[in-house]
């Protein structure tokens, strides 16, 4: 069975999902949607499918599942519209920036059996994925320290920070979400600290720029998190986790793996400067996991209580780091 | 303009370029032709074309170019065939296992302005072509030595090294046209030393098994080639350039990026083991280049003069062994 | 002019500073003095030196500066006596397990002028130091974010831990130290989270065995310091910078540099396994440093109010895990 | 016992040697000779013993063993000469430049049970003589294929090349040396190939400053010799054994490991760029082996023959780069 998908939203980050959708012998690409039709058109004309309007798509019966890459103001009500015409849903992170939302939002999913899968794309890279397999080996024994360093390669526009929901919300999420994945024990403490050290600016729009989060489990595991929005050597993202037998790491990707030696010592090139050259592999295999799950019938992973922890760790991070002090992860569900 | 392409040969390596010409935006599978039609069959139906016959696709006119994917000892009669009938032509390596055969195909395409390009993809592998452009860019001065380390994971069956032309017409040429194409001077001398040394059926085919091969320019630049047909840690393919102002490398490519440390030491997983996992990106880029030299009608390259000379180094490496001695590339062209 | 130097307790690290001053050409061992005297001889055997007891090295005129490697409560009582006999005096860490006591000592070192350094080893390492250098020349632009790894092979003895001041004030000591060399700027935040996850007989002990510092400066500068009493893989010890320009880091040190490759992968040796062959350069650079501190009249360095503040640190994280909030320094100090 | 020495010869090398006795503490420098006075008592002044004259050392009685750091035109007699005496001698290598005179300096060597023990100081490089232990304990197998890569910094002054036995039995001879170290079975021929490409001054002065050269055994094991009298990026020493059941390298050895990541990659510092700082423990553990070879009255090693065979190595080499053929060592010996 072949998998057929509606694309709502056409920016850069539906063109990714596109690719992959094309890319994959049991997926097809039925439609896109976006507020600018020349955007959708642009994608239909490479990889296939109609350009169609929102209610067209609603109407459609040609669609097993919508793909949402639509701006976070949209996912909750997209999330709903779609999960009562029985549609599957992925839906890109975050459902919605206020966590109220988000728990209306997964009652009706719960209520209708809804599938809906959230887009934490690094639990599908694949060095990140054989560190999480090998833990469940129990290769390196009972996890005690998992160190998670995430920082982008540049600030993004001043006016997407404006609505980004800040830093916790929009770009901490992802780690948030790959420390549950890798301590494989729910947590219950969260500290963090944040400051303005690359732009000013970021200030004035009431978000930080560099922050360090620990979270703790209720056995005592510990996982931190290194964030900042500027590394001039590439999008820096690796994960090392320490166990009780040993430890394991995932180094970064590089895209062109060669050394130059000179009378200067030896050089390699920059990491890779953008997250979709970074995480191709991730999102085709993340594509490819949301089709089996449509195809199977299987429970989608990430789950959508997954997107709801993620959402809570960053209240909990912006409470902590306000009252200069460890916040429960219950005082924020 | 798309590039129309028939596949001939519906082998191992054949659906290897039937997956990267499916990806291609700019290039479209029109048919595949094997002598097994059920493995035909088995490529369009993942990859669209028809299944023809090698009469219909020189009869098409729905046909831009062909791929030769077939057995080497058809290959010579397919470039002359669809030369002949205005094709381009796409030819894995070698040409043909006699030199004299090769030279009077390359006379043919001469003759009839043939498009021949020659499938050396590790011309196009993204690290490789690295080196090689850095070395343009005058990044270490002068090449002095060039270091190929190419060692297969394991033995070929006694089937095919027994029609294989032999380890250094069949392997080494892979690194006899990397040295040429990293080199940038004609080669003029080789001597070259060969050893059974992993299998003694291979001494019983008259194959050998592991070789050293030195190549030298005439201004006395060197290259040193490292062969064998066993490599129990993955598919082993180096190269390391030694210039005037510096050293380039370009290490192995690890399909997984982790690293274990327990009380043994730190540990990583082994290469790739297989060239078709390994060299992935390095066929895809090579199709893209062939696709570019039909439409824009540019000079193939790697051409036919590379798979004439990678052909005749490996000759000349022969008689070195045989006869104890340092053997000009003059004496077997 | 060679600096005499006897030696004050002939335990594990008193053995370390004995073979450095014997290899260092400026620096004499004058005598050794230890509550078992076989101890002493056994160093004054291997690197020269006479057996004295305390009063005797007090009562000696060939004596220019005391190296203290007695136990942790002897060392603010054998500073303030030694500074009064007008001796420049080495300790190791921490003058004391007492904040109040520290400064009283401290006051006493201050009103003789005295000349006292702090074994702050690491400083020394060479690749540490490195880093440290190319931070001060500005190749990583401001410091942002500073990470600390810092895990021992294993637990020490039980009975140490009971007198050693605990995880923080005897282990997390020397990151602290390395934090403020590093950030280049007053440390004003700490907030950290410690586990028992190694040994519950940690617990019994009133000790942590595992534990994550956050410290931040008053511009907002980040540290993390991860810290654990277990590596099955030898003696964890990295340091990581990242600036506004860029991110040095200084790697693990490895004993024996090989590499092996089989069908389970690539492996390299376990790390060092103990601090002794670990920081065998650090204890000699350090040595020569206060050799030269003797001779020169210079102002040693890491000085007393290095170890008054790395302790402040520790009481700060003892506090700030005990209360489950950031804690200010200044309510330490 | 501790072994009394006397060092013959204080230049560059017999300084290293003298702070390698100084710092053994089984050894002990009783003299020094050289032919400039003030050069011998430069080293006296620092590590102890006193200037003698070579009668002087003859005549001594306080003399368990000489060091023989002289010109290497003066290696023969002073070993005959002293082994007559009944010393044990340690030759920096080579014995001679002439095989002829090698052979006969041997028999005197023989004739008088004397002990010789030549200085091929890579043998004792911790990393070096790790990867040798390995291979002995199968770790990798049968081995096939070793290569050599060992690039000087830069060229010596051509007055010290005009005397030096060229290229061959000055440099590679160390590597002659390691290969038959880890190929563990006589070497039967040799084909190697040399160019000059560093500085036309070198072909004036009948030398070559790049060379290539292979050598096989008589069961077809193969070892592979780069060397080049140019490195940009510092002194570059590794080896890498291939065998039937793995592969075993031992990298470059980094003076210091750090690395600085910026808007231009990842770069880290050059290598040594001299053989005392790249082999300091290689010589310590060298002297050490010396001192037990004399104290326990066991077989010196390296031994007189590795000296004669590594200089029949570089004989062969010669001629075959005369020649363009495969030489058997047999030829020469």
């Amino acid at each position: 069975m072949t998998v057929r998908m509606a694309l709502l939203g056409a920016g850069r980050i539906g063109k990714v999902h596109a690719q992959a959708i094309s890319g994959n012998h049991d997926a097809e690409l039925v439609s896109v949607t976006d507020a600018l039709p020349e955007a959708a058109s642009a994608i239909t004309a490479q990889h296939g499918g109609e350009v169609r309007t929102l209610d067209e798509v609603a109407a459609a019966d040609d669609v097993d599942a919508v793909i949402t890459c639509t701006p976070t103001n949209t996912h909750a009500d997209l999330i709903e519209k779609f999960t009562r015409l029985g549609k599957a849903v992925f839906c890109e992170k975050p459902i919605d920036l206020n966590i109220e939302r988000v728990r209306d939002c997964l009652k009706v999913v719960k209520d209708h059996n809804g599938r809906l899968m959230l887009g934490f794309n690094r639990r599908f890279d694949p060095h990140f994925s054989a560190v999480q397999r090998e833990i469940s080996n129990g290769r390196i024994g009972a996890v005690e320290q998992v160190t998670i360093t995430s920082r982008d390669p540049g600030l993004p526009p001043a006016d997407y920070i404006a609505v980004s929901g800040g830093m916790f919300r929009d770009m901490t999420i992802h780690d948030f979400d790959m420390a549950r994945f890798l301590l494989g024990e729910e947590i219950t403490t969260v500290q963090a600290t944040a400051s303005v050290l690359v732009d000013p600016e970021v200030e004035k729009l009431g978000d930080f720029d560099t922050a360090t989060t620990i979270l703790v489990t209720a056995s005592g595991k510990q996982c931190t998190i290194l964030n900042s929005r500027r590394a001039t050597y590439g999008y820096d993202q690796r994960i090392e986790v320490h166990g009780a037998k040993g430890m394991l790491s995932a180094e970064n990707h590089r895209p062109v793996s060669i050394e130059v030696a000179d009378q200067n010592g030896f050089s390699k090139p920059p990491l890779h400067d953008f997250f979709m050259t970074r995480y191709t592999a991730a999102y085709e295999a993340e594509i490819a996991a949301f089709v089996a799950t449509v195809r199977d019938g299987i429970a989608p992973s990430p789950s959508a209580e997954d997107g709801l922890m993620a959402l809570a760790l960053a209240e909990a991070a912006l409470k902590s780091v306000a009252e200069q002090r460890v916040v429960q992860v219950s005082e924020v569900l």
